[in-house]
């Protein structure tokens, strides 16, 4: 098993080139639930979805996340009714988050259910929740403590960053299957996600740094930062609020005690020799994933480089 | 005040035409809710939504129910999501579900959903559901004991009916508002809506039919059955089962000791003596609503029958 951890658009895309050299139902996602949130009394599952809707699909791709070409009729009713809707959710996307909610409220858990619908939109690909527990990423601003999606979407990350909260993390369990595929896993893939609120969180589940530190598995990450600023996302001022640089070696840094090898792009090539005196390899290659070529060869990099950390050669999942 | 009791379609034409000629906000409309269901973890007001819809002027005229022009991509979705899609529920229409499911969640009675509904949709009627407390209509068939949605949506009313309960009438509580508005009504409509599963409901809730029987407003109903057939839904099987004829007189038959007068069809004139002979006042006119006119004709006809049994003549809610 390749073992990927997973933010929201960059690690789907990044899963989109692994499926093409590595047969899915050989790779295990274990998926940021941070994001997670209740709105209009849904379950909402931002991450989970965004990673199974690209996997199947089905994913708009001209803005990440959401169904393709969907509508937003429910919502606009919604809004005739007087609720507040500043969370875009389309009418086929609500159709998940009904369907998670009934179930999570029939007594299912959240690994279930996602592996229910990963498996009714035809995704091979195991998608494993980091955690069935509630875990809610807090945004500490100038403006407030604020829900992660509250600072993104709703109030579109204008306020200054202080710090950053799991709330319900130091309690909360690895799903089921998490700290196995860590385990038994023949390489683990960070993907291009946030560092501090998409693996970030997923590193605050008690047990999933341990199992990351004790697995015998070559772990390579792929920076999200590129010349200095995030592909998508507010990972800059993030990683800038938790001390880190905004850059492949900040990048560097909040993973250093846990990776083999950072794959990093070519602009970012004068940061190699700084990231290995960390101790932490390099790999330099196009980490821009334009299309399905670029996500194959990306994805084909990482899993080279932890061929070479392992040493193995023989394996059918090391795809030449 | 006018109070009508309503069931779905035909209550919601009968107050199309009512509101044309009293003002809405003079009126007060207590709505059968043994048609509720929880479907997808949501819950459904079919009766409700369907009177407040075309108060609001957004049903949908060619089936009666729902939004006009509603799409059904959640519905799609849900499908595809491997979930029985029995019943219809338009992406607008879902938004109501949705709004009113996380408001009863936190705690709101369903009047009190009702009212904030039909406000936000510009309904100057008062909505009153019959009782905030759950009651299922539940059709006894051939095929085994079904909630009413099943037999009638689900199985189209295939089965033979042997008969019917209503789960949980006999604990139920009429909502605020409800005994009070028959207390003090100027009139009493009993609107043009199935006797058995949608007045008859309403009149299982304890306290009803005695503040019926108590109030000195006059009550007026209005026959469903035309010729022998109900103008729409399943009344016939329902009616023969709790062994009442099919009829105009059937309908007098139902509410013979609640009524001063049953408004029936011309074509039903023939009934009008035996009608009387149970001594129930009788009325013939044209009862088919095809459009504003008929609507507004018979909902005259309905006060003016309320205004000869009270021998009232100075009300200003009494149009002429």
């Amino acid at each position: 098993m390749i073992v990927t951890l997973a933010g929201g658009v960059g690690a789907a895309r990044f899963l989109q080139g692994l499926v093409q050299v590595v047969p899915p139902e050989q790779i295990t996602t274990i998926v940021n639930t941070g994001d997670d949130i209740t709105l209009h009394g849904l379950a909402i599952s931002p991450d989970l979805d965004i990673v199974t809707y690209t996997l199947a699909g089905i994913i708009e791709e001209s803005q990440g996340w959401g169904i393709q070409g969907d509508s937003y009729h429910a919502l606009e009713m919604l809004k005739r009714l007087g609720v507040d809707t500043w969370f875009q959710l389309g009418d086929h996307d609500l159709a998940t988050h009904i369907r998670r909610t009934e179930l999570l409220r029939g007594g299912a858990t959240l690994s279930e259910v996602a592996d229910l619908i990963r498996r009714q939109l035809g995704v091979a690909v195991r998608v494993l929740p980091m955690s069935d527990d509630p875990v809610a990423t807090y945004i500490h601003t100038s403006a407030g403590r604020m829900h992660f999606e509250n600072y993104l979407v709703q109030r579109r990350a204008q306020d200054d960053v202080l710090g950053v909260d799991f709330a319900g993390a130091e309690s909360a369990h690895p799903a089921p299957g998490v700290l196995e595929a860590l385990r038994t896993a023949e390489a683990v893939l960070i993907a291009p996600s946030n560092p501090i609120v998409s693996v970030g969180t997923i590193l605050a589940v008690p047990g999933v740094r341990a199992a990351l530190m004790a697995t015998a598995a070559p772990i390579v990450a792929v920076s999200p930062i590129v010349g200095g600023a995030p592909i998508k996302g507010p990972a800059a001022p993030l990683m800038r609020a938790m001390g880190f640089e905004v850059s492949a070696y900040g990048v560097a840094l909040c993973y250093r005690d846990l990776i083999d090898v950072l794959v990093i792009d070519e602009v970012d090539a004068a940061l190699a020799g700084p990231i290995a005196d960390l101790g932490v390899g390099v790999v330099v290659t196009d980490t821009i994933m334009r299309g399905p070529n670029e996500k194959r060869a990306l994805a084909l990099e990482a899993l080279h480089a932890a061929r070479r950390t392992t040493g193995q050669s023989s394996s059918t999942l090391w795809p030449k």
